[in-house]
């Protein structure tokens, strides 16, 4: 899809590609793309993943809502139009980062199916959609950063599980009931997927 | 620097960082940043050394206006505005690179001084400006993509060098001569800076 602003482009490939840094890593690029409600759990398993995976010897990257939201994507806010921007620039940033060889890890709510349906399609076969599935009510009570208190009185807008819609995936790679079980058996869940 | 939009962030510690990636890439997060006019030979340069870095093992990933204008910026066109916010995402996605233990190469034309410079300052000293230095004349004699032709047709408004200006770097950590000499002459410039 070109957009009509950018037409003075011309394509060329660039000598080193994305396979041959696959060889360099011995790894194949990937997103692991964590969705589910804020205190679901979702940072967490991606911090013990990115573990996991550096004693295996991969080259991971985690991009979350503290370094992206600070940097790249400081110009949006939280309405419907600004959180589907971010999850379109994410996936973006995600689909360069594959092509440099990376598995890249997201832990964003993504609440919105029609964006991460976006971002799978922009990613193809690479893309494992991962339901970290938890409970609003479990996710009210553990509410790690007290954000929906902060939500429930009105001091925070548009907030998934309150006054914001989470969709569930309809097909995810990968379902973790992250209130049912360790950590440890979260992360396998995720390296037995990706066959290491 | 904060945005007042984004209030409801916590930052927190990933448990695999940037120097552990750095371990296990064994090389340096660094961003090599060529600026020049359309035709300097950014991108001929930009492929080479990626060539060359690879055989000495390094991971590198170039960003280039094929690969950013067609994804994450095909929102942006090509006033001043745009230009502005093209680049502040670059060097946002540049700064993630960096972090990832990745040696970023990005070839734009980045026109603007003030641009350039918000980049070095986001990135610190892992920022590498090298400015591809090559006469507006000669570039217009190569003109390897017919941009200038278009532009000096009114085809292609607010092109650099013709309808908008380009604004030598002050201070550029390395200055290559590329009409004056063979592109292994200044791939060694950059890779002699980097001291491999």
């Amino acid at each position: 899809m070109r957009d009509p602003k950018a037409t003075n482009i011309v394509w060329h490939q660039t000598s080193i590609n994305r396979t041959d840094r696959e060889v360099l890593l011995q790894q194949k690029g990937t997103v692991i793309w964590l969705t589910g409600l804020s205190g679901s759990g979702k940072s967490t398993i991606a911090s013990a993943l990115e573990s996991k995976l550096y004693q295996l010897g991969k080259l991971t990257y985690l991009l979350d809502g503290d370094n992206i939201r600070h940097g790249l994507n400081t110009d949006l806010g939280f309405n419907e139009k600004d959180r589907t921007e971010n999850i379109r620039r994410i996936g973006e940033v995600a689909k360069l980062f594959v092509d440099a060889g990376v598995i890249v890890l997201t832990a964003f709510i993504s609440p919105f199916r029609e964006d991460r349906d976006s971002v799978r399609r922009l990613i193809g076969d690479d893309f494992v959609e991962v339901w970290v599935d938890c409970s609003l009510e479990i996710c009210m009570r553990r509410d790690p950063k007290g954000l929906y208190k902060k939500a429930k009185k009105g001091e925070i807008k548009d907030f998934t599980g309150l006054d914001s819609p989470y969709e569930d995936p309809e097909n995810p790679e990968v379902i973790i009931k992250s209130h049912e079980q360790d950590i440890e058996v979260s992360v396998n869940q995720i390296i037995n997927y990706l066959e290491f």
